[in-house]
């Protein structure tokens, strides 16, 4: 009888943000895995840390950053095939998912490689992008209001077009496109209802006006804008 | 010293999907509040049924269903003016929402009214977004793909026009719009690619091609689209 893997969301960065569905297959697992960035450290593990039991077995699948995804998608490969074994075995996984595993998310290379092999199971986390809004004190959306959700690498003209049709908006992973994303905002006479978000939820959280932002973002980074339709309708 | 007004984030509606942070909020808390529709039963309420300590207060929020806004303004006016008192008295008061406070969520209501005045703390929560997303296996998003959520009830025109725009797309609300949902996905020659997937997470979920959806779907369904990126790059 083979194992389950589970891809679960940990939310935006404060661990009490976990479901108790998260922490309870955390706090039970015998084997979880988890990615680093050419052998940094894991956001993902630093999160569930408090949680992971004494002598939990740690799969750390350390994906290259190189423009060609070639290496990266080995390392994808790489790890399937540890993680295929384990459940083979009849082992579950617990894989430690950033935010949410399907928004965004690097589980997604897993679940591809896995998901016809294996039972797979998905816990939901809590976005970065709900989390960001409640810490900017912005509803996102109500009643017939449209969400737009942008990657901030998105080529300037494709930004321009997106955000000039968008109701609420958000830009993900906005870091060394901070510039850019701000360039847009100006020109489309957006930036006074723009707040950047970065690392909502951490201990270092910041929360500022657009035109406020600091000069270089992390990757996690957001700005929002929402239509601030009358909320007491 | 005024009491601390929470707008707490239940999750989609399986209750091991609260955070910590709502399990701890909910199952101390002192008062809590919650919206109905005209006299109906709380789905915020029974989601977190399981963990409101004994005694606790409950103020009910009854939201009268009319076209016109104006008896659900007034709705909110009293509940807020109520929970005003609460708060004033040095009671905090835990609001109980569904999914996530700030996405499409009632809460924005009473925050509106009572931000100024009192100390609020948004607790994000997992949104149906994400949780339909893991229950039908469909990845929502990865590195610069474009997420567009779009409420069902918006006009046939709209809904078309922004559907074909779309990369991953989520439309909310279907309820009583299926139809017209299904004919604009049907003229996209969007419909072998749709899923439909009605109260996610809950023991009557139903995840279906969207060709075999029912004819008359609940408010609390969704239909998704997904770019279907190579996952394995």
């Amino acid at each position: 009888m083979s194992g389950t893997l589970y891809g679960v969301g940990l939310g935006p960065g404060d661990p009490e943000l976990l479901t108790l569905r998260a922490h309870r297959l955390i706090s039970t697992a015998r084997v979880v895995a988890y990615p680093t960035l050419e052998g940094g450290s894991s956001f993902a593990r630093s999160i569930a840390e408090r949680f992971l039991p004494p002598g939990v077995q740690e799969i750390v699948i350390d994906i290259p950053m190189t423009v060609d995804r070639a290496p990266a998608q080995r390392a994808y490969d790489c790890a399937a095939e540890t993680i295929a074994q384990m459940l083979s075995d009849g082992h579950n996984v617990v894989v430690l998912c950033e935010g949410d595993p399907f928004f965004y998310g690097s589980f997604m290379y897993l679940f591809a490689r896995l998901s016809e092999r294996f039972s797979v199971e998905v816990v939901p986390g809590v976005t970065s992008l709900t989390a960001c809004a409640a810490r900017a004190a912005m509803p996102l959306a109500a009643r017939n209001e449209r969400v737009t959700i942008l990657p901030g690498p998105l080529p300037e003209e494709e930004l321009r077009r997106r955000i000039a049709g968008a109701e609420s908006l958000a830009i993900m992973k906005v870091g060394r496109h901070l510039g850019k994303i701000r360039a847009v905002f100006e020109d489309l006479g957006l930036t006074d209802q723009a707040v950047y978000v970065e690392r909502a939820t951490l201990p270092e959280e910041r929360v500022l006006p657009l035109a406020e932002a600091p000069e270089s973002a992390p990757y996690f980074s957001m700005v929002l804008v929402t239509k601030g339709a009358d909320p007491w309708l």
